[in-house]
């Protein structure tokens, strides 16, 4: 593996969109006891759920801390891998490398972790288990990697429509604990470097309440080149619904790398997801101070799906809109199978299939790869 | 990754000599105190020019632990690829996988590991990292793993010709450490089984003092079908005469599976190598006890070479006879460079060059793999 400090753009090297063809999926196994109630026994068996269902189209790696190795290992199915790598969470999305491809061969990013906010607004301390996976993850992918340790991005804050168009959120990307003495110009100039875009769409905000700062991913996705879906509520006496009608005007009035208007298709929002008492008292305490609070309410988003390559793997809450986002869904991915997974367990410990996931793009293996 | 319970032997599948084609080389990354001087940082350095050495021909994969992965990242070269794995200590012939191919694919073979001896007198306690990585390994190469557990081996106590012979010692094979209760002849079918062999040659000792129960990997090796090389001593003073020379009158009076009477080229030993105070001050207690006393007597061996698949990588200790031994593998190696390493960093842990390395046979990867 090469550590490589050039630019990706600048070498031809360009983000994939996530329905492009992939080689397989990065996944972590969860086990942090302040993230995941009951020992991660629940939040286990979801992930499982999930790996099954992306590796019926193809690979999925997943790394487990020496601790859970021979657990995992029995969990899952003989054709999952199952590779030791030490973590802090489980958060594949946002510390794996973001891959950028040439058509031919893969490069892995290796931006910057701070646990979504470091000493400013951070989840957890310390978070450099996290911080080193992704390089780890290309030497061990037989892969080069892309040095941007000095600039804090997690993949969960940018989606991309492989055709030079990255949208992600001003809340996350502006905040104060990820790059405060970076300008918004050259924050969207690194974007546009480090993944090979020509424009960057900047909506304004994420799903309320959301500890990552709001990510992108949680709120918009590309579902074509030129389309997106939107998490979208019709109640005006909830707090989403300001924020995802602001998304919408943006999404509705910016053109996209290639001149297209956007089609922005509202994916509704399940009615809000508190945690209950029970819940909570699963979670260790963090630093001596409870992980969340009863009643508290949870990012809860259909937009937090994963597409596969035979798939769209998509959180479900047991919910009146569980089928009605399917639905929706299905008619954007027409060639794919639509999956959904109840994902409470998964959405407790603040995020969801997505950024539970980290697609790895098609590539062509060289005689001597392993 | 499947693990399978069946017969490596039945399933077509058989160990290859060493000097085979490669894909590449497994090495683990030293750091244990008590096994290495001050911190390990003389093995480091000494198991870095082992790698360099390699990594010339084959592919050479380095397993780190958590704790000293980003030095091993930063001290070996980029076309070295560095894996997160936890381990007890750094004997990766004895740990690793034995692989076995059928000519295309290769499976690794997972030995029971109890550190060359379990409560009877192996050499440290704990040894579960050990014993759970060469799983690891096949997952980590996508191979698939035959389950052996049971029987308890390390790599560095048999020697292949790949033509249905293999060489072992009774002094180790038949420990009271190992499977004790086992009959030599039921552990003789099980090497015939798992290597795929027809034949085990079964010399009574190894190299004096040589506290693995005296692995064969030290005194006797294959050097092509039907020669072998022993370490060879004319001081019959030294206890190591007798062993030698008992070993010699076995192999010379044993036929191959082929039926070929062996070919029997003597390698001298260097002389007697005695351990130092200071080194001996620069190893951490082992549960109390000195791990090694001023003046105790090392098992130096120049047959503990790793044939690469451009070289031979052969210790040495500032003896007069380094130049001697580099120049009878010279012959015996025709079509391989003689790289001759200063090895007294790696012998202070135990053993030499052959045990710290395994070698992968070459395999077809699939379109699939990485």
């Amino acid at each position: 593996m090469k550590i490589l400090n050039s630019i990706p753009k600048s070498d031809g090297f360009s983000m994939p969109a996530e329905f492009s063809k992939h080689y397989g999926c990065i996944m972590i196994w969860p086990h942090r006891r302040d993230s995941w109630q009951y020992g991660a026994y629940a939040a286990q068996k979801a992930f499982t759920e999930v790996i099954r269902a992306i590796a019926q189209s193809e690979k999925v790696i997943v790394c487990a801390r020496f601790e859970d190795y021979n657990n995992a290992r029995a969990m899952l199915p003989d054709h999952v891998r199952v590779i030791e790598m030490s973590s802090d969470d489980s958060w594949a999305r946002d510390v794996a490398p973001t891959f950028v491809s040439d058509g031919t061969h893969i490069r892995g990013i290796d931006w910057g972790f701070n646990a979504w906010g470091g000493l400013e607004d951070g989840l957890y301390f310390p978070w450099n288990k996290d911080n080193q996976m992704a390089r780890k993850l290309c030497d061990m992918l037989d892969v080069d990697s892309y040095n941007m340790r000095d600039f804090i991005l997690e993949g969960g804050s940018v989606h991309t429509d492989g055709e030079g168009t990255v949208i992600t959120t001003e809340a996350c990307l502006l905040s104060k604990g990820r790059n405060p003495r970076m300008s918004k110009e050259a924050i969207e100039a690194k974007l546009k470097n480090s993944l090979g875009a020509e424009k960057v769409i900047w909506l304004k905000s994420g799903i309320y309440h959301d500890e990552t700062n709001e990510h992108v991913d949680n709120i918009c996705a590309f579902t074509s080149p030129g389309e997106v879906v939107l998490a979208w509520t019709d109640d005006q006496n909830d707090p989403q619904y300001a924020m995802s009608k602001s998304c919408l005007e943006i999404l509705e009035n910016t053109l996209d790398a290639k001149g297209r208007k956007l089609k922005v298709h509202k994916l509704p929002l399940p009615e809000p997801v508190l945690i209950s008492r029970e819940e909570c008292e699963g979670l260790d305490d963090m630093d001596g101070e409870p992980t969340r609070t009863p009643g508290e309410r949870l990012a809860a988003s259909y937009v937090n799906f994963y597409i596969s390559n035979g798939a769209v793997i998509c959180p479900q809450f047991r919910d009146k809109n569980d089928q009605k986002a399917l639905a929706i869904l299905s008619e954007l991915f027409p060639d794919r199978k639509m999956v959904g997974i109840y994902a409470r367990d998964i959405l407790i410990g603040g995020g969801n299939i997505h950024c539970i996931t980290q697609q790895i793009p098609y590539f062509k293996r060289t005689e001597d790869m392993i």
